[in-house]
């Protein structure tokens, strides 16, 4: 009511009204930041980047909107903000949105969140109650699965192959929903991270989307698409070769190509408007911004910027300003693409490091994996019938045992059952998640080496 | 359980269990920002710094930690944090919080908050249930009585006189609460703003704090201390003379005079536990840093974390750096109380301006103010009773009537019927909010002579 009045433009107006305190006090004159230029990203390599990396200093200063000199400035960024986010931030990521994922239906919108977990909250507290259940891989980002039991929305686990989530496992869940049973009704939210899924790595593919988008269209179901990982889309594994040569994983020719080559998002396939895509800057640029955003129809995204002002408010200024310094004023799109085909590059030499210590290291007899070709993740299948006692004892034994001994061999993995939604259900198979984000290349080998050798340790394979 | 592990500890553990993303690819290597220097605060007249400000560079770099030069840095700020902070910036909030209110109870503990508003949702989702009631005073921030609403909790008013919040009309509200007239229990939570409250600018004395946390204990109430404008008290305002020369306010001889000149917190009064107190950055150094703080008993801070990590997760990285070089590498606790006595000195100014112009231009038959002694806002009284169509037309009709000569008159204030938090009722009188905060002195004059024009123009005067 307020902030449409029309009388707010009245030329010479004088305002006592509004509650914002004076930017002179702000005690920040100007920020400088120095970051990549593009396009000469230097590859990173065992933690440290190459020579030759270019860097430059963007600055934002106090009063440079009312200088002419930026569209975005301290004065701006540091003052009470809207829910969405700043205007010309908010327009920077719908350019990018539509660039990316062109959604198939007119009112689509965007608004920036806090972060994905966040945005996750946000969407539950908008859309359901307590007692109402949602759907999900049956191994599940964990946060997820709490978020929405700390709001009494319990999670239904929908059955998994190398692709992800299954179109026909999803189907089946919902077409033999109890309501007695599961004490609550048929659900009308899937949760899904679609890419480089966490913990199992899984991609679904473009058909697994299409049959996805396809079974929520017959059960009427909203799909809430976290998808972090999107960008982290990489080359094909083509053997231990490969690895760790810096060769092997070489940028996309053109911004085209790339765009081309990424699987294609639920967004993009959303005739409906039954999808709320979360995107996040966490895998892309840092978790630290807390930032990101979510596209969905405009009525849901009005409704989650309703939530938004009484609860989280607005991102960061401090967090927006050093976005948009680097993605607008900087790099722009063109810029940001090629960063985010340099982190293509980057995740594939990575991936390959860990796939041919894999290949090299692991008993294959016991240990399977698939090839992940998105995120950060490897998710290694443990053959439970080889260990010497199964059938002795459960599958949680023998899943502490081996952690146990890959602690003992100085190494930390994640057990698959730490990520089930529901943890009291029995254990079906012995996981363990194990990551190649962050790990300088020679503790990637070195770490694979070690789970070697507390597997071999624990199943005593002949 | 995954954090607490000891094993974690390991030397020569290779972790390839964490999600984390490499902070290589954190596309910022330096940080810049340009400050104003201790304790040389130059004073701000009509928006423009004087000449002579001080100011300095503090630099944060992606590797300060590991080359010992700094306790944080753009590798840790950056990443994935704690949902309490980062803990070497959560210690000097801490340590300022004993400093300034040295709670009167051993188990307290703090926690970062995303904002004020955030900290009331994530502590209403933590001790109330949809169809409960919090209390507030009977003028109130209008986003902390609809979080309220939007979680299904209503909010009951509490009488107020100059000094806010009334003792005795809190206790009557709970004496006589009638579950069933009201459709809910007893309130156990009262919402208050003690300092410089929004909208009516009153600051509950001393004593009044006492009144109100007797009967708090008395019918075992659970304080929500929202007080943002707590450093912003001001020096007495003796007259028009004092305006607007600078040399009207002084700052307090000394950090140790500052801290005795406030007026206690309810937490530095809560012998039993049972203050939530929030703290925000928004008032006191730029709202844009979207955070704050809570303190409260250790165990409601573990909760209010929990929820945190399912929800806003972390306050922004970005802002707890900025923050945190300004207020702990480079101002330290003395600097940061010169930081804040020089923005009393800055209010008490601009209080003083708008003081003067209300002696000066508004018709004292019709409009009444008490003089605020904090934070920023002037709750103008206008007697309705003097209005020419008093009798024959409702309050409302004459706030509306009057709002609208205000804007032909091009000012804007807030009108005092939009701060109720139950819109519905009948208005009991009419006030109009005034803000000293944010305009030039010149145009604080000018606002207050058009409002003094509206006024008579409405209300005719002889």
């Amino acid at each position: 009511m307020i902030s449409s009045a029309k009388w707010l433009n009245t030329p010479g107006l004088i305002s006592l009204g509004g509650g914002l305190p004076c930017p002179d006090y702000f005690p920040f004159e100007e920020l400088d930041i120095k970051v990549p230029q593009v396009p000469r990203f230097s590859p990173f390599r065992n933690g440290h980047a190459h020579e030759g990396s270019d860097y430059c200093l963007l600055r934002a200063g106090k009063h440079d909107m009312a200088e002419g000199t930026s569209m975005f400035d301290i004065t701006t960024a540091m003052q009470y903000g809207q829910a969405h986010g700043a205007a010309q931030f908010l327009r920077f990521l719908v350019e990018h949105t539509e660039l990316i994922h062109d959604p198939p239906y007119q009112d689509w919108s965007c608004t920036m969140t806090v972060g994905n977990t966040s945005a996750l909250d946000v969407t539950l507290r908008m859309l359901s109650n307590r007692g109402d259940w949602m759907l999900s891989e049956e191994y599940t980002f964990v946060a997820a699965a709490e978020a929405a039991g700390a709001l009494g929305v319990k999670t239904a686990a929908v059955p998994m192959d190398e692709h992800g989530m299954r179109a026909d496992g999803l189907n089946d869940v919902l077409t033999n929903w109890d309501e007695k049973e599961r004490g609550g009704p048929k659900p009308f939210l899937v949760y899904t991270v679609p890419t480089g899924q966490n913990p199992t790595g899984a991609t679904q593919t473009a058909q697994r989307r299409r049959d996805i988008y396809a079974v929520a269209q017959k059960h009427e179901l909203i799909i809430i698409e976290d998808d972090p990982y999107y960008y982290l889309q990489m080359d094909p594994y083509t053997g231990p070769e490969d690895s760790p040569g810096a060769a092997a994983a070489s940028p996309p020719a053109s911004h085209d190509d790339f765009i081309k080559s990424l699987v294609p998002s639920y967004l993009s396939i959303d005739t409906d408007g039954r999808v709320i895509r979360m995107d996040s800057f966490s895998k892309v640029v840092a978790p630290g911004t807390r930032a990101g955003w979510i596209t969905a129809p405009e009525q849901m995204v009005d409704r989650y910027r309703a939530h938004a002002e009484l609860s989280t408010q607005a991102p960061s200024g401090t967090s927006q300003l050093v976005l948009f310094k680097l993605l607008e004023d900087h790099w722009g799109h063109a810029g940001y693409l090629d960063w985010l085909m340099h982190l293509r590059v980057e995740y594939t030499a990575r991936r390959n490091v860990m796939m041919a210590a894999c290949d090299q290291y692991l008993p294959k007899n016991i240990v399977s994996w698939a090839v992940p070709v998105a995120g950060i993740f490897c998710w290694l299948r443990l053959d439970h019938t080889r260990h010497p006692r199964y059938g002795e004892t459960s599958l949680e034994k023998i899943e502490e045992e081996v952690f146990d001994a890959i602690i003992r061999q100085k190494t930390w993995l994640m057990n698959g059952s730490w990520f089930r939604p529901d943890r009291a259900e029995k254990l079906g198979g012995i996981f363990f998640r194990a990551t190649y984000a962050a790990a300088p290349f020679d503790q990637i080998q070195e770490g694979i080496q070690r789970l070697g050798k507390a597997v071999r340790e624990t199943f005593k394979p002949n």
